[in-house]
């Protein structure tokens, strides 16, 4: 199936971790965006290449086990394998430890607010985890405009929490609060809402600081 | 194929071009959002069905043949048949008359206004029209951040001069032509790049103020 | 009388539809803004006359004669008859076939719009139309804030979704629609509303792209 | 001449120099907006009439003799002579003795931020001001956007900075003044045009407040 | 007390009311910002000092025997003694007789507002106007976000209405004041509240235009 | 010294790490925001206390010894030892261990972007910073606009990038990477410096959804 020569080399991708950055001439005509590059030159920044730990290096292997691939993400972090640790330590604890949110649901919350900051990395990445766990159509819905789909009376005023919180932290107060309680949220449910939400806001600036590059095997996934 | 069963029953959806309101009880589980509820209600409004003359039947016909369904930007218009057809001409000259933007140029200046505008059904179809047209990657960066692209020096100032007109159209002066110009472009160009990123600022909104839904189908193709 | 030394020569303004590109020289002192020159050079882009079919020059005729002249809009289209002729019948279809909508509620929403977008032309003629149909305070109140108004229960929920639908179409929702039908509006109100807004979104942006120059005639009328 | 009907009785006028509170029931039908009412009920405050000093009725009587009427801002401080004679003279140091601005660029600054702030007090006020010291299609141009004017190397850096020193005066910084500079502005001609754009982000703010009515006799004058 | 050195000395800064313009070789390393710059050179514009009338000189005294130090602001102003004089009694007439809003309320709409506009001068010398009357607590909370500090049910539709009246005037209706009047305040009131806002609007802007910078000995009182 | 006061009790604030819920009734005169309340009920959320690691109850002793206090933002996260460990590994190395940017300028970024956010807690911790390893004026700069310091050609560019990074990520581009490597930066540099800012996007909306409180003895250091 043709989109398979989409999908990086496994062995070279695991390889060389840390990204080496793009050539300046990387202007191309329109049809020439295969995301080929992509998964070459993951950011605009020149790092070298930093060593993985034993747990590292297993974690990669593990990604390309069950992905296919491992997230560009991680190996743009692999040039200082210490930030590569901590980073994956705490999307572990403050993203993927909720308590009571559903996986699709933080993948929700995930791609409403980098849809909000227009993040190409973070929109791609967590819109193909809404598709896979959720419908294609809830996945796109996420992308453009979270208030097209017709959401349940849990999902909507979550989203409308977390990208208030995305677009105007200041004005975030106790109503807002009272309103996640009120659909059923707890307060532990508020505090991992946020923690996602934030988290998010953090990667989306990381990710178009250094204009990081989605794999471009997700592109077709999941539709 | 998994997919075709997205696709709307051909037959069905041209004997009934107009929408019927949707029903209140709208709201489903993040799994149920399959599109194609979209398929059948097509707006918010409850508009009684128009007759189609035979221009406009045949209009029809030609659609489904060659894309295997109706666009529903034409369904929703079809309750009055004299709106349907003005909308279609204006169309045809406003925006796919253009002297020298190729088609998937219109396409992508038709995506990059309509996430500015988060216009579920233009960025749906839209985006659809670039990915096949362009390639899938390009789709998804006209979608999500169009900056992201790595575009030609006549495609990035013509996207934006487009997306600049679309959010603050009253900063455009005499320079954002003049760059226009320096990039290659003719007067007859500026007016059709003007026209395309005009014609779907107000498609934008007529689809966001009636709640029009896409044809499901698109979400799978070009992927 | 002073002013109708504003008004163009008619004879001169229909026989040459099509604008010349105006001269770089055309910085002047503030005294010297007589609009004289929006009558001769109306738009920025320096496009070849084309020819008018019969139909069309009949109608700048008619315009001319109802008037006393041609507005520059048509005179702008005039380089392609086919968009001249599919504009005049777009308008005519989506904005003037509206259903109750009065002649004096949709220069109010035209000028509503065109005021959020500061486009010279829209908002100087369709003033116009407001001053004309309604009274010259209310045309005053539509240019520069709709809120000063005192409007009745009908019309103002009515500019709010108009002004809604320009500023942020993505947060238009079921519940706009709502107040709007509990304000006594139809759904073909509701589409109504919305196709007038999107159109003059629509050439707000066609006319600040271009620098199109209203008639100077426009200023000194029902005042 | 059918105008002089929207002037307001200049006896009544001068004699009653404090606003007293609008009726509640002021909604009216569009056609009714004849501003009668804003020459009676000049804000929406209920504040009770004070006594004017001898200075400040003569002032109140040279206006009536000078412009036919008072202006409804001289009316609404009136009812405390003290902060009536503070905004006179106020006004006198800050905006009217400017060094090398015009009366004319005083009233073009003045329009152009009440524009920004959409102020229906100082936008008519002021809006007319610049029809009969500049020209009524300058005027127009203030209103609706000064960009759409062809203003001399002198005027446009100037509103520019008066605009930017309305919208977001965080930004200005020293190049902003050395644009200005290499105008031909002076240091003390910064402080002019910065105290004149200053004085109206006031002013249009009290105004808005307290729902400010222009008189109506301004709507038509220097058409 | 090692602050004292940060206090300007006295003679020097009350016999020299005029600013210099500061030099361009300004900038300094982080470390050196002591502020002591601020205290000489006041704004950025080079204007000749003016001759303070007897009850200007007798002011400045007052402000010096009561504060330790003559405010920036009038020195700033010092340039032409009757600017200096209107803009005192404008202050003392539309901020400092307010009816019944008290000093520290005066301070939080000062703050707010100035927060708001980001103005380094206003927000240093009226947060610490609200440390020295309310609490050092509070005045941060002005400074940052008002939203923070827990205020009656009186102070905070009185900074909703300040802050609102500063970032979108143009959307301050009848609701507003309502709101205000529900929350116990007059119409005096209202005007009152008005007045304060709207004037900090000014001097924001005015500081902003000419870099006005606050006595460096504000920054360490009241804490 | 009376600041003393200030400072929470130390035995008390380590051996109860987790916040309590704030009661209702927290709503108190001006004059009463002593800050006390923030030290005991520090989000506003009601979260049970969990048990602290050997390593991490070392750290809040270490940081108490060191600071006097243990900074709020910890006992936030210590409901869950997991998540406070993750945070306080991922700032160290995210954060703290940036190669060549100063302590100093770490806490310039986290106090500007903080103060975009208008996040009470963290422009009082980081202000603080600020004020400790800067000057006093250098940190109430960077809570107020940190264009009105004069920094060094270094620390401009790095704060406009951070700022920008967090208005408006989708628009940084390549450019905005050169100015910084023109500026002296090296690519490791970029990363720490987007590394940092997008942290304290992160910690400012987890600190506004839970209504975080800084430690009150901030307030009055290093003024």
């Amino acid at each position: 199936m043709a989109k398979a020569t989409k999908q990086p080399s496994k062995i070279a991708a695991e390889r060389k971790p840390a990204p080496t950055k793009r050539s300046a001439s990387a202007k191309v005509s329109a049809q020439e965006h295969t995301g080929a590059e992509d998964d070459v030159n993951i950011t605009a920044l020149d790092l070298a290449s930093g060593k993985l730990s034993p747990e590292m290096d297993a974690y990669f292997k593990k990604c390309d086990e069950k992905l296919g691939f491992v997230p560009n993400v991680l190996k743009a972090f692999a040039f200082d394998n210490a930030k590569l640790e901590a980073f994956v330590a705490y999307r572990q604890q403050l993203v993927q430890n909720a308590e009571t949110l559903s996986k699709l649901e933080i993948e929700m919350i995930a791609t409403a607010v980098s849809s909000q900051n227009r993040c190409f990395y973070c929109i791609t990445a967590h819109g193909n985890g809404v598709r896979a766990l959720g419908t294609p159509v809830l996945g796109e819905m996420m992308v453009q405009n979270y208030r097209a789909a017709r959401l349940s009376k849990r999902q909507r005023p979550m989203l409308d929490f977390a990208v208030k919180l995305t677009l105007t932290p200041w004005e975030i107060e106790e109503a807002d609060r009272e309103t996640l309680r009120r659909s059923g949220f707890t307060d532990r449910d508020i505090w991992d809402i946020a923690s996602v939400a934030a988290f998010y806001n953090m990667t989306n600036r990381l990710a178009s600081a250094t204009d990081m590059r989605p794999n471009s095997v997700y592109h077709g996934q999941a539709r």
